[in-house]
Parts: structure tokens; sequence; C-alpha cells
């Protein structure tokens, strides 16, 4: 279980943990191997060289299915539609599951798909936009783009924009990722085939046991994005989180409902700030806090020396493309 | 006179005509041609080649101030501190304003400094954090980093965040850059030794006549960031606006005092996107606009197929360092 670090983070130090994916000035670049993984002629991920021999391995298997140089990853002609892709990846990572000791991430295998954009729009080889889609714990081994949401709960102490008290909550200390570290009030992945405005209802739903007349009052207020650099140094997760404010009103309490929120807590600024600096939030949720508090005028260029900064690094210029076109209520319902 | 364009520009069309000079990846990079300008060793402008010539020729006329390299030009050591920098560009510059055929932009002249930042703090070097200060005009041709505010003035029309008009500027016919087309409410460039809450108080009282006690409910919300290249591809201006929103009563209107704005007008946030889209607004006060309208949940993931690539595009992440430390307001009054 993460434990509280005794020294004060800058908030250059926060967004550090979260977008921790050398920029290309950075030296430590020149230390990784990532080879390109391209999908109709187009970067949308980046594979580590020890993934390369499993690859091969799984290529000569069968009919090859994957083009291999010494930069780049990319389908054999034969594999030009969503379907054909999305069979031979999901059926290599069957068998990679099966060594959890070489591919960690997939012990914590969802059941997930995540679509990979390439701005091909053509429906005879795409899905709801997709080039192909990939089993959510395996996007960080091909570096592709992958989605969430996140919701800021709030209420207001004043009237002046940064009078307000934020909810949080704190993981379960049973949950895989991040035990018993400090989260948004609600956040979820975006699975293949949902909307932005589906998921963040029912995350609200899920995780919050908040009622739908409520949760209809989220608006979203922009993004985050970064790319997340594994320890090992061998797993790249470039993503996205699409913000929500909701303002809620001073008696409503969100109860945890499904087993992966300990509890929720109502903090002024200043106590959510301190546990920022104290490192005790999940790292892109502490970034999705920053968000908040320039939006609302708790951080100003007069307060937070990396103002400049942090406003532009919560945004990572993504190098792979993303989703233009979500699935509307409409075709969820 | 600018003129409207008939066509209709998409999003990320409005944002490019702003955020201008290529991207690292980008093939136009290559026909591009600066050296680097380096201060206390740390990259802080580029300058165009086309330049070169006459920068040799001022280093000629007494004891050479600049260090010229094939890509970079920085200070001979014995020019190490504010005051000795600022005098020597002030020196050069005073020369070439002579010459406004080779540097149009200095017939511009403001009269104006703007700081140049280093993070070198040592009071023995620097003033007010700054490593030189350079006069406004020619902040281009340094390629230095330059700073301002914009506020947009809204009122609201109902409960949710997006259910609000704004006032727009039309800029007055007579200004020497981008007459009459359309502006924020408020927007200035940020000279040396002022703050960003100093700058939007006074320029509110000297554009819009806004008395300090609705002036001083302005909320900083995030920063717009961005590097333009000036149409014959030899200025490039890094610049970050700092935003700010003003919530008016429906019973003020704001009102021209000098002579920038030639009108105001209180448009629906239809209006506001139709004018973007048409090439109406001056570019970055299309993107200060789009930054609004994604932070109120206007634009939204769903209805705006660029919405994550705006949002990551809005905040360009700018490759030489920013003011740390404003003036606080104490030290201004």
């Amino acid at each position: 279980m993460a434990t509280p670090t005794q020294q004060r983070l800058s908030l250059i130090d926060v967004v550090n943990r979260c977008d921790s994916f050398p920029y290309p000035s950075d030296p430590r670049l020149e230390r990784l191997s990532f080879l390109t993984f391209i999908v109709d002629e187009i970067p949308c991920g980046r594979i580590h060289s020890s993934v390369v021999p499993d690859i091969v391995a799984f290529n000569q298997q069968d009919r090859p299915v994957f083009h291999i140089t010494e930069t780049t990853i990319s389908f054999m002609p034969w594999l030009a539609d969503y379907d054909s892709r999305s069979d031979a990846i999901a059926q290599m990572l069957n068998i990679w599951r099966k060594d959890p000791k070489s591919f960690p991430s997939l012990s914590g295998w969802r059941d997930e798909l995540y679509g990979v954009y390439t701005h091909n729009t053509s429906p005879l080889t795409t899905k709801g936009g997709a080039a192909l889609a990939i089993e959510r714990s395996a996007c960080g081994i091909f570096g592709v783009h992958a989605y969430g949401v996140h919701m800021n709960g709030y209420v207001r102490t004043g009237p002046r924009p940064h009078e307000v008290k934020m909810w949080v909550a704190r993981r379960s200390a049973t949950k895989p990722t991040y035990p018993g570290m400090l989260d948004n009030m609600v956040a979820g992945g975006m699975g293949f085939g949902h909307s932005p405005g589906y998921t963040v209802l029912k995350e609200s739903m899920e995780e919050a046991t908040i009622p739908i007349e409520i949760a209809r009052n989220a608006v979203p207020v922009g993004t985050i994005s970064y790319t997340k650099l594994s320890k090992d140094e061998t797993d790249s997760q470039p993503e996205t989180q699409i913000v929500y404010d909701l303002e809620l009103p001073a008696d409503f309490t969100p109860t945890p409902c499904d087993s992966e929120v300990e509890n929720f807590r109502l903090w002024s600024m200043d106590q959510v700030l301190d546990s920022i600096r104290s490192g005790e939030f999940k790292p892109n949720c502490a970034c999705v806090c920053l968000h908040f508090m320039i939006r609302h005028g708790v951080l100003t260029p007069e307060n937070e020396p990396d103002y400049l900064e942090i406003s532009q690094r919560l945004n990572r210029k993504l190098e792979f493309p993303g989703c233009k076109k979500w699935p509307t209520f409409k075709e969820e319902h």
C-alpha cells in the first residue's frame, strides 16, 4: 500500500509523477528503447524492444500478422480492418496472459476493450470510428491512447469561485492499483463504445451513489492529458481524462456503492492542496485537482510560482491520434 | 483592414492561426532558419538568420556584445547583469529603428519593456527576477516569451454554466494591429514590473471603463500559450495570455474609454462561435474564447470532434522559461 511521503512536493513534481514519459529534449529519452506501433500508416503507440521477441514468436505460429522493422511494428496488409486486427491482438494477448512473469500488467486483465483511432473513418474497415480495439490492461504494452473521465464534486462556501470545498475519495485498501490513496469523487476508464457523458453518469451511480437527477448537472470543463512511463521503463501510457465539475448541494453526501471507495470526505482547498503536496493523491487525480484549482482561481499567477508551467503541462500534446467521435446517448440507450 | 473570410474554419484551423510555429515533427520546420538566443546558458528565444548580419555589424562598432556561432547567439561574458544586457539591446534596437524597411516590427515601437527570465535569481545580476528586458515591439525578433492578460466578460442567462452571453469588443479601425477585428472584452500586454492582477484591473478601467468594484471580481482561470510565426517566417513569438473571467450584472454595459475599442456587443455563444469560424476574431482572442467555451461546457467532447486536440493545443508547452514571480500589488502601490 502506498504511504504518504514526508517530503513536500512542488506542484511541478506532482505533475511529473503523472506525466513521466520524457519530452523530446530530455536526455532520459536516449536510454529508452521503444518501437513505433503503426496502424493505417499512422503512428498510434509505442512498444518496448523487450516485447519484440514475443511478437516474433507469435508471428511464427501461423500466417504472419505483424511487419517488424528495426524501429516499427505494423500490421501485415491482409489485416486491414477492425475485426481482423482486434482478433489478432486478442489471440496474442491470450497467449501472453499465461506468462504473468513476462507480462505483469496482464494479470490485471479487465475484459474491457479500448478503441485505437487513426482518423481513418472508412466504415468498411473501422468500427465506431476505431481501427482496432485492445484489452484495457494491455494498452500500456502497445502505448496506445487511453481515455477516462474524472469528476470533481464540490460545494460552494461563498460567492467567489475559489470559495469551495471538494469531495475527496479514499480508494479502497483492496484495489489492485494505488490502494488507499486519495482520488477524485468519481473517476473511471472509458471503455470502447461508450461516450464520456454516459461514462460519467454510470460511474457517478456506481462509485458514489449519486442519483441521476444530480449527476446530470455534471459539466465537461476540459481535459488533462499526459504520458506515463512505468517504473521499469517498458510500458508507456498516453492518456486523456475528460474532466467534469459537479456542484453539489450542501446537504448531499456521496456514499460508496461498489467496493472501490473506502470513504468520502468534504475538504477545504487547503486540505486538498496539502495532501497533494504530501503525495497522498493518485498522481493523475492530483492533476485533476490542480486543473480544478486553476479554473476556480484557487491557484493564481501570483500565489503559485509554477502557474504558467503547470497550465502548460496539464495538457500534454499527445503524439498519437485521439478519438474524434464518441457514440451518442441515443446510440447507447 | 482584415475582412471576414467566407470560408468556415474548423476550430483546429482557428488554433493554427494563432499557434502557427511548427512543432518538432512538422516538415515545415526544416525550411526555417533560426539561431537560438541564449542567456545565462539557458535557451531564451530564437533569432532569424537574416538578422545575423545586423548583429555582426553592431558587434563591430565597439567592444563586442554578442558571441555568435553557427547556431547560437549569446552575450559576451562581460555582459553578466540585467543593466548591461538591457542597455546593449536597447542601443542596438535604437540603431535598427532607423531602418524600418529591414525591421518593420520596430515601426510599432511601444516604449515598453518586457522581461526575459532565465530562472537565474541572483539579485546581483537580475532585476525583478529578469535577466534583461527588451522593448515590446522587438520581442518577436528575439523570439522571447511575451505575456499578456485577456478577460472574458460574461452575463448569466440561466443556472447552467453554458447559459451565458459574452461581451465582445470590436477593435478600433485605426489600431495598428488587427484593426476592426473582434477581441475579448479586455486584453493587454503585461509590461515588465507589472503583475497579471494589476494589469487586468488597469486594462479594465482603460479599455472598458469597468469600475474597480466590479473589475476586482475578475477570477484568474488559467492560461493559453502558443508560438506565433510571422507570415514572412522571420519573427517568432512565444506568448502566454493569463485568462480571467468576469461575471457581469445584466444591467452593466462596458464603454470604450481610450481609442482602442470601437464598440462592445453582448453576444450569445452561438454568435461568438459563428464569428470565430468565419475568421472575424483576432487569432489569440479566438483561442481565449475557445478556452472559455471548454471551461463552461459550451464545447463538449460530444459536440466538437476536435475537443481533445483543442484542449491540448490551447496550452502549448513553450521551450523557453517563463516568469515565476510577478511583482505583488504591495510593491506596485
